[in-house]
């Protein structure tokens, strides 16, 4: 796919990623496709299981599609999850209505009963989705691939599922650094599986989820997020150096600064909680970022959420800048409140 | 109380939060009364009611003795909850197995059901147990109060109780931001009342819980964590001018020098994520900091515990400071093990 990236120069969310600054940022929104689309209910409705959805092309690749139909955004964002990888590596993963559930490990010798690598559970449909997207999709529009970072992988796999808190993770962290090495880098190795395979169907661009990312002590950030997060970069950069790399280290915090200098990727994904004139300075001067609008804002929509994406596209509109939320778009958005989103965004410039 | 205070100038603790650099810190932990210790869930048994326990003056104080007679600790902290300020307000509160409920508000046509002031609900009994905790305390030890903070409490009183992301109080706050500010306002008036009633029995230094500070965007930040703070921390040195203030606004984040330098606190307490290389720079060259021990560190024990806790007190030992978690004791924690870190912070300097 590098040869078409290299045709292709003129996708704005591209340039943006190069390092550019364009007069309107390019936009999409994380968890664009998804509950608050009725065309999404109805098709989750039929294809019954989730799971199902993620692994049959077709549907995920008509779910990909959905939002960027109806909104127009730069980047679709292939339909898939983040524990598609712990299920590739062999744990049972079942979706119940208040969340994923996995049979927890809770010890280094649990990972005997998994996989050496993703191979375990075939993940080939999910290449077959992004090459499907990528023959819809306008040729203006980006497609993004993602995987969730390994900490954030690992932190699901021993808990079971979400949590508050992630107790019995950090437990297991700070008990047994060792075999918890060990689990971390058989995730990063399933992980590399699963984006090259998302690359190989024709995937743009990447992005690392560390949605639990905020809950480490910082030597444990220091080790379970950036550590790692730094050799999967390396190792996707010397098989694919030309797929960018965003990495969303949410709630990172005071972290941020070095998970931007130190990992590697080419651009970072901002949490609702970042200020922009502190970012500015210490993350976009030294590249780009993406986010970071409060997802309770585009739920809301109306003047608050105008105002707050105008403060936001000129805060950070002087440098290279990706237009996204802080967060996931909310179950109950109303689709009418990203329309309107869609339309601020390509108002030309005051 | 201000006499009282200045004739006891050797208090670890206070010297700390005088700005003194002490060979070792004083410490206390957040939650350290409460369901880890058996003498409390024997107590809590036979009281019933979790607000018959913080409303009875005896057994409130009965509690916060507890561990400051097993451990040693060099304050305690009244035995009390934040949401008795919505309480006093007149907002119906009940404890269930999984938190506290609030008949919750969602506009502001709502706060007419609210008391003006705290004065609604007699909130005495707060301060006849800070009288008794003084008696039975040792001259060593500083007893401290506290309170939420506005936008806290007002996140609990909008949602009704605990939530994972106050997503309705955030919608109220971008909403409404004048009927917002109505009921921030109220909350501030009653929480100066609740913290005025534990001043006057006794107790000598307050501590400012803003728990959910962390996930507010940053405007949300300055608008309802920092101006909020600053004007109830203006009022409370006016009236009591001797008693220092120590402000937690958890998860703040790239926030943290702000709130430090902005809304007049005595001295900051640090959450887990905050590093410590950047907070002496940042913060402690400004003024006392807290923290910031993993609470799941103190559940693990051992050698992690000790040497994270050695780490602490190297990074932080050279300016003032508090010993302290980054969040409140876990119930399942071993009291053998905050006895273990008794020891550790009692150690002969090496």
């Amino acid at each position: 796919m590098a040869d078409k990236t290299a045709k292709q120069p003129k996708k704005r969310l591209l340039r943006a990623l190069a390092g550019e600054t364009l007069d309107r940022p390019p936009w999409w929104l994380m968890r664009q496709a998804g509950r608050y689309l009725p065309e999404y209910r109805e098709l989750r409705e039929k294809a019954g299981d989730f799971i199902t959805l993620c692994l049959t092309p077709e549907l995920a690749a008509e779910v990909t599609m959905q939002p960027v139909r109806r909104f127009g955004m730069d980047a679709a964002i292939l339909f898939s999850d983040i524990l598609l990888v712990p299920r590739a590596l062999g744990q049972s993963l079942s979706y119940e209505d208040d969340g994923p559930r996995l049979e927890a490990i809770s010890e280094a010798a649990d990972l005997r009963r998994l996989a050496a690598r993703a191979a375990g559970i075939d993940l080939a449909p999910v290449g077959e989705a992004a090459r499907c997207v990528r023959k819809a999709l306008p040729d203006s529009t980006v497609l993004i691939g993602f995987a969730g970072a390994p900490w954030t992988v690992a932190a699901y796999m021993i808990e079971g599922g979400g949590s508050r808190d992630f107790q019995d993770a950090k437990s297991w962290m700070f008990r047994d650094p060792a075999g918890f090495a060990s689990l971390i880098e058989r995730i990063a190795d399933a992980t590399l599986d699963f984006l090259a395979i998302q690359i190989e169907g024709g995937v743009e661009v990447v992005q690392l989820f560390d949605s639990w990312a905020g809950i480490l002590p910082p030597e444990g950030f220091v080790d379970w997020v950036i550590a790692p997060t730094r050799r999967l970069v390396a190792e996707l950069k010397r098989r694919f150096p030309l797929i960018p790399i965003i990495g969303f280290p949410r709630g990172a915090g005071l972290m941020y600064e070095r998970y931007a200098a130190e990992t590697g990727v080419d651009a970072v994904s901002l949490d609702t909680s970042v200020p922009p004139i502190i970012a500015k300075a210490t993350l976009q001067s030294r590249l780009p970022v993406q986010g970071n609008l409060d997802p309770v804002l585009l739920r809301l929509g109306g003047a608050a959420m105008r105002e707050a994406v105008e403060r936001l596209c000129e805060a950070f509109g002087t440098g290279p800048y990706i237009f996204n939320l802080g967060h996931g778009v909310l179950r109950d958005t109303p689709p009418e409140h990203v329309m309107e989103l869609a339309r601020v965004l390509s108002a030309p410039v005051a």
